[in-house]
């Protein structure tokens, strides 16, 4: 189908730019981008903003008025065939009279996964399903994790030497506060990345060691994450930076964080990462974007609960310093392997990513 | 002048890939490649094999024969003026009546830098020096290195995951023998470079774990470089594969290694990395190849001998194991900053290179 419609993928990739202007907005709905085409025009463009304000296909419409009669719709989402905080958007498509529906992702919900496009087709309008469909799968992973796994995405971002170093240490063995690894591109990025997400996480010894903020800084009509401390054993202080209004502490069952709960903070308990994640899922996190250090990132790790790494590589050398992960010994062999790796040069240094898991999608029989 | 003749750049690459087929076969000598072109045709090619064979402009001009008359040569370093154990080049470039000469670099040597082009203006020969300089520096660094500071171009190659691991760890801390951090592309490159160096380093600790041959394999017409065993407290046992005739084991001055003699090594003895270095370059080493390990790496590094990095990451994470390099501790801005680096993706590898020492050249006073 994709080769008898040539300019669908582009006109999906506009439809996922505008999906890209709700992401880090919309949980716990996804991101969601829709372009309406008449005779090769772009007669109408939305994007899901957030949760409880109308979906991509409602203001995408409303724009196009009358010439969404006959045009082509482009949702980066398969739409919606049931009644939630808004009415279904399946109706909507067939009330505008669109000829042509392309989705790039079927809902991943067994519930509802595939029911949007077969009401479509049912009321006679063509429906391609899978267009740059990679691209939006990546793009609603969040979104895909909640609903599909009740866990947050997990990204471990890191910023290392050529050495492997992530902070120099002195000679107590303690990590140097603040000490910058990456220069001003890359620090750049991960600012425009924590406006993406729902959560930042952090261990004790990053809070103590560097007192961080965790906001989002120097992006335009950017907003903060939810800071996520990752403290099993208390040992942070409430009067650290990040303890406040709006942050979560994880802690095990037992401890007693009054102090943090009075600073403001959200207290919730788990003995295990996966527990911790599964709390985090109820508190409607869809992606969680783990900034350090190398023992909370190597529990996650362990677990198998590190979905995606982005990693930044700096061309210099230290020699001595912290690991970006803690684990246990094993073989080479053994190595978790990257799939779907790309590289990228931002300024003087490079940005390696790719996945450890799969991206939460409907399988073929609907049930997953 | 480069913008007075365009295709000066292209002929130069010629020039420079004829040099290349010489590349770790000349020491002491230089690579060096020269095409001789007459109307835009090359009417002749040559690089210099090895030493005591003819240089590159002789093998070329003889190639072009009369077509040389008035014709035009690249020649990737400064044709030489004295009699070595070849008559001067730049008499054989005169008689053969050629009408212009390109040079991509003056010759390092302040004793001789510059004058070859001299004598050829002086002959009414026009004169282009510069073109593709970087390339034929670079081409040339080997030579430089040996001719300027008396002691081989050092390069540091590893290959380590995401993580930054070059090998992992049993549990008493040993490091696993040949477990494969890359992939088939990056061994091969590996393979190719070994292909054009003098030398090939490695410590004690890497030989004890990993036996290796240090040889060139898979490559066409390949030979093979000295193996050169740092092993300053005669760790090494005699009847390791690679104490063999050809082999230079460095170790400390009072050692005792009359049976890594008796197996055909050659043992010189130094007290200290750089020394060890001039020894070496005495020997005629002009460039080495350090592959390991993390102990060998981090005292060339921290004495400032490593000049240049290759450095593969494997797209995997591993968790623990052996660190790329050891050296004390250091605040990050301190690290050692990599310039010219370059990223390239080598299978599901990456390559990043870069240099952490000028490659020696002829200042324009003639001195250094």
């Amino acid at each position: 189908m994709y080769t008898e419609h040539p300019p669908d993928a582009e006109y999906m990739r506009l439809a996922l730019s505008e999906a890209a202007r709700g992401v880090g907005r919309t949980t716990p709905n996804p991101p969601v981008g829709c372009v309406i085409v008449q005779g090769g025009q772009v007669m109408g463009r939305g994007f899901h903003p957030r949760a409880g304000e109308p979906h991509a296909e409602v203001f995408a419409l409303r724009e196009a008025g009358e010439q969404a009669r006959g045009a082509t719709a482009y949702v980066t989402l398969e739409p919606c065939s049931h009644f939630g905080r808004t009415p279904p958007c399946v109706d909507a498509l067939i009330a505008a009279g669109v000829a042509r529906v392309v989705i790039a992702a079927l809902d991943p919900n067994p519930r509802v996964g595939g029911q949007g496009a077969s009401r479509l087709r049912a009321a006679g309008i063509d429906v391609t399903v899978g267009v740059a469909e990679e691209q939006a799968v990546h793009q609603q992973a969040g979104f895909r994790s909640l609903v599909m796994r009740g866990r947050p995405w997990v990204i471990y971002k890191y910023a290392m030497t050529l050495d492997g170093k992530v902070a120099a240490l002195d000679t107590s063995g303690r990590s140097e506060a603040n000490g910058l690894v990456t220069g001003l591109a890359s620090r750049a990025r991960v600012m425009a990345w924590r406006n993406e997400v729902d959560g930042i996480a952090v261990g004790s010894g990053t809070v103590t060691t560097d007192d961080p903020l965790l906001t989002t800084r120097g992006v335009e009509g950017g907003r903060d994450p939810r800071p996520v401390v990752f403290d099993g054993q208390g040992r942070t202080s409430a009067s650290a930076r990040v303890i406040r209004p709006g942050t979560v502490v994880v802690t095990a069952p037992g401890m007693d964080l009054s102090t943090h709960e009075a600073a403001g903070a959200q207290v919730i308990y788990a003995a295990q990462p996966r527990e911790a994640l599964t709390e985090l899922g109820r508190l409607n996190f869809s992606t969680l974007f783990v900034e350090g250090g190398p023992t909370l990132a190597g529990s996650l790790l362990n677990a198998g609960l590190v979905d995606e790494v982005r990693a930044f590589v700096a061309p210099k050398l230290l020699g001595a310093g912290l690991n970006p992960l803690t684990g246990p010994l094993r073989p080479m062999r053994e190595a978790q392997v990257l799939r779907d790796v790309t590289f990228e040069p931002l300024g003087a240094d490079l940005l390696v990513r790719g996945l450890l898991n799969d991206i939460p999608r409907l399988n073929a029989g609907g049930a997953n």
